[in-house]
């Protein structure tokens, strides 16, 4: 077939401009089970045209259900995936999603999702803890589907905009297909590479500053498992970003305060230590803040990057930033391309077993920061499921960074509306329906109202400290009852250490269900 | 005053021959609420002379609770501070405790236990997070009270059979008591010590294998700070350990059924991986399964060795071992001196933030086994907390291990005894009563009934197996209903991902609480 002149001066290895193929030329490949790796990470560096084709394919023919797959991606994959849950074409999903129609399939039990921590997932894989009917470490997956924006000399893959599990899914491919896109400049230069070494062969990872690389700016592949090189033209899709509000640049502010309390204690250095921070417009409250606080040479080591941190870098705040995905909006893309010479030397993009490497996180001491769905009063924290049972995305890197961070910070709205009341739902509960990091992991928790520093707190003083400076004053006194009558139970019955009242411990989540608000009423009696 | 002839064989710095005192001697330098380090992990290499002659000063002058302290030791301390909590000499503590008076105490409320990580807890210390109060980070704590062996030509502290928290504590004290056990035959050479060192200075630490050293093999001090050398001739007191029963054998047996398994499929090489394995008769079960299992070549990443390892040793089977204490009986520490050239070569002792450091547990690939109160049906784990509040000795290492061993492993007989019925606690639950261990951080669950393998299991399939294959037969129709019930409600309500019915989430353990059995009579209904 022809082949464009642009997709000619992207691929630097001949050979394979034998194998350039259209997208659906290759259905016949795929069949009902197998295992499919993509590229990917937060929507970003996913492949297009043959998901795309595959959909198509599904739709026209009546597939739905009949030719599905175990879909492996190192997160979330944006509107392809969306396609395929809709269309009932994923059987199994790990380790994280986002997309109404993924989370729907999910909770009606139709897709068996498996949320990991994402510095783990692609390592588990080439371990062949998921695909365990095979034995070949080289076969364990039957195709990955890997983006590409330039293809090196070596045959070798340079990633777009994420790397996330692409190097494990090759290493474990046995076969693999590189979609190369010409609508996006070539991301060349701004990668670090690590390949999987599994032990007893694993050696440290030399990483102690940011900026730091092993020199590797491409995924080396064997050409020769390269069965097809296709074309694609679509960039990426990444809706606008929440706007930041009162709510969320009083937890900023709040935080900010923290930071410069710490500094002059001596506990942080002046420039504090690489940030981490999740996504939502709390996040990107507690970006802009910083942008605005006169922090210098500040430097990030996190999962992925968004359009807030460009005013940091461009305001002079902030020296440099790794992450496994830059998932920016079209706007925040332009303005980094346009900007190249500038952003080229202070980027770098890694394998997210690299960027949520619990060796990393802890050597660097870095300060992470994620929303919860809830905390309770003792501080084990829900990132995952709504009232204990419905799947929201996944754990991400939460865990990855909060469990090895120097400060593990989580932020939330002291509360949330639902239907029928403006603050029907508090983010801090009596038990957490759902829990995804534990008492032991969380330092500090910030809500509009204040923040609660936790570190050395016996569990009662750390509740007396959560419900005190971070609660909603509609929830003071219900939680401050539950601890006083859980704490009068456990005298009686010698359990002071983190007293409860088992009963009455998700009598919050109970009520939201059956009357649309947390407000209970009275407690059941104990004893 | 009076130097013994031992004492000056084992202090090899002569200024310190200056500084010996009798402990009694030091009692007016203790004021209530200072920040205390002590030696010893495990109860071994605890200071003994300075903590007994302070609980006979509070006795004879009636000082409990005027005379109390917030005491940091890096694991547990044996009878010594059991003897300080029954004399109410404890106002804070952590990170781990054993002993009946100590939990007595936390479980009433006089004593502030957190318990932490064993890997965080000394680092923190350095941070500065648990002396808030104070910003001299050489002066956090007022005293360390270190056990040696022996002091080196340069002042440095050679320690005996455990290493823990002691060079942090050191590195973070105003001053620094040493008690040379001179009862105890000499540990040098058997230690590998690295100091703090702090972000943004931490380096990669250097091991690739269990037997590699960096060189240190004592704790370096600042003479000036050395204010007292205190003579102590009595031994570390560790009871007998709990015999292996049929069902730990069992256990055991399906635990190496497995390790053959995974060996046959290639994912273990055939000496495994350095293991871990934590306290109590069923880690010993496995180690002696272990032992008569044919293996070779094996070898120990681990936090404290016990008796049950040296079988292991001399049958050929273990290679190497490394910890942060070898927690023996008198006679197995007998055993170990009396063949001191053949063990002196196959242990190494290191600090407890290195011996489980998520960076090396991670690289080395660990095996990690430990016991639980109780897992639920989706695998999460308590380690801590009977009924949710009644604080058992802490989290200790298990989630340092747990959360970054290749395989995470958790033990269990599938039920217990209570007063009134033989099988009236399930190990497994509707719903952890509390959580330290999460769904996403166990790959392996066993009982004397079986072993559920969950790797890549979604959370429905995970609770199918796990009742499956590891509950006792007087729970399976129980928990089989609990799930079953939770899923058709979780299917009405569209989350299905991971299925409860939060009113009786609970139920078992309100029952056992009222009835002294977990065996439920009948739900509360949900619709």
């Amino acid at each position: 077939m022809t082949v464009s002149q642009l997709l000619k001066e992207r691929v630097r290895y001949a050979p394979y401009l034998k194998k350039v193929k259209l997208a659906d030329e290759l259905i016949p490949l795929f069949k009902h089970g197998q295992n499919l790796g993509w590229s990917g990470f937060t929507g970003v560096g996913t492949p297009k045209a043959v998901p795309e084709a595959l959909v198509k394919h599904v739709e026209q023919n009546n597939l739905q259900g009949k030719l599905a797959f175990n879909l492996f991606v190192g997160a979330s994959a944006g509107v392809e995936e969306e396609a395929w849950a809709t269309h009932d074409m994923i059987l199994r999903r790990a380790p994280h999603q986002v997309g109404k129609p993924i989370a729907k399939a999910i909770n009606q039990g139709k897709i068996k999702f498996f949320d990991k921590h994402l510095s783990m997932f692609p390592q588990d894989l080439t371990y062949g803890f998921y695909t365990q009917d095979r034995t070949d470490p080289t076969r364990y997956l039957d195709f990955s589907i890997i983006e590409a924006t330039a293809i090196k000399e070596d045959g070798s893959i340079v990633p777009g905009p994420s790397v996330g599990g692409s190097p494990e899914f090759v290493a474990c491919s046995d076969k693999v297909i590189i979609e190369v896109n010409t609508a996006t400049p070539s991301f060349e230069g701004i990668h670090d590479i690590d390949m999987p070494v599994n032990p007893p062969f694993r050696q440290p990872y030399p990483y102690t500053k940011v900026d730091q690389k092993s020199g590797r700016d491409s995924i080396p592949v064997d050409p020769e498992r390269v069965i097809a090189i296709v074309e694609t033209t679509e960039r990426d899709k990444v809706g606008p970003n929440a706007a930041s509000d009162a709510m969320s640049q009083a937890i900023a502010h709040n935080l900010v305060e923290f930071f410069r309390h710490e500094v002059k204690q001596g506990r942080l250095p002046e420039n504090l230590h690489p940030l981490q921070s999740g996504i939502g417009n709390i996040a990107n409250a507690v970006i802009e803040g910083l942008a605005g606080a006169n922090f210098k040479n500040l430097n990030v080591w996190t999962e992925v990057l968004q359009d807030s941190f460009l005013e940091l870098f461009e305001n002079g705040s902030l020296d440099f930033a790794t992450a496994t995905s830059v998932r920016l909006t079209e706007p925040g893309f332009d303005r980094v391309f346009g900007n190249w010479d500038f952003y080229k030397d202070k980027l770098c993009l890694r394998s997210q077993v690299v960027s949520n490497n619990p060796e990393i996180i802890r050597r660097l001491g870095v300060i992470a920061m994620n929303t919860p769905v809830e905390v309770d009063i003792y501080a084990h924290a829900n990132s995952t499921n709504v009232n204990g049972s419905r799947m929201l995305n996944g754990l991400g890197g939460s865990a990855d960074f909060l469990r090895n961070a120097k400060l593990s910070i989580m932020h939330a709205p002291s509360a949330r509306p639902t239907k029928t009341d403006p603050t029907g739902i508090s983010s801090i509960v009596p038990f957490a329906s759902h829990i995804d990091q534990t008492e032991h992991d969380l330092d500090v928790f910030v809500t509009e109202q204040g923040l609660a520093d936790l570190r050395g707190l016996c569990p009662r003083d750390r509740a007396r400290t959560i419900i005190d400076k971070c609660a909603h004053p509609d929830y003071k006194p219900l939680l401050t009852d539950y601890l006083d009558r859980a704490e009068h139970y456990a005298a009686k019955h010698s359990c002071m250490h983190e007293p409860h009242m088992l009963k009455n411990a998700f009598k919050f989540h109970t009520n939201l269900a059956e009357k649309g608000t947390m407000k209970v009423d009275k407690w059941d009696p104990v004893d």
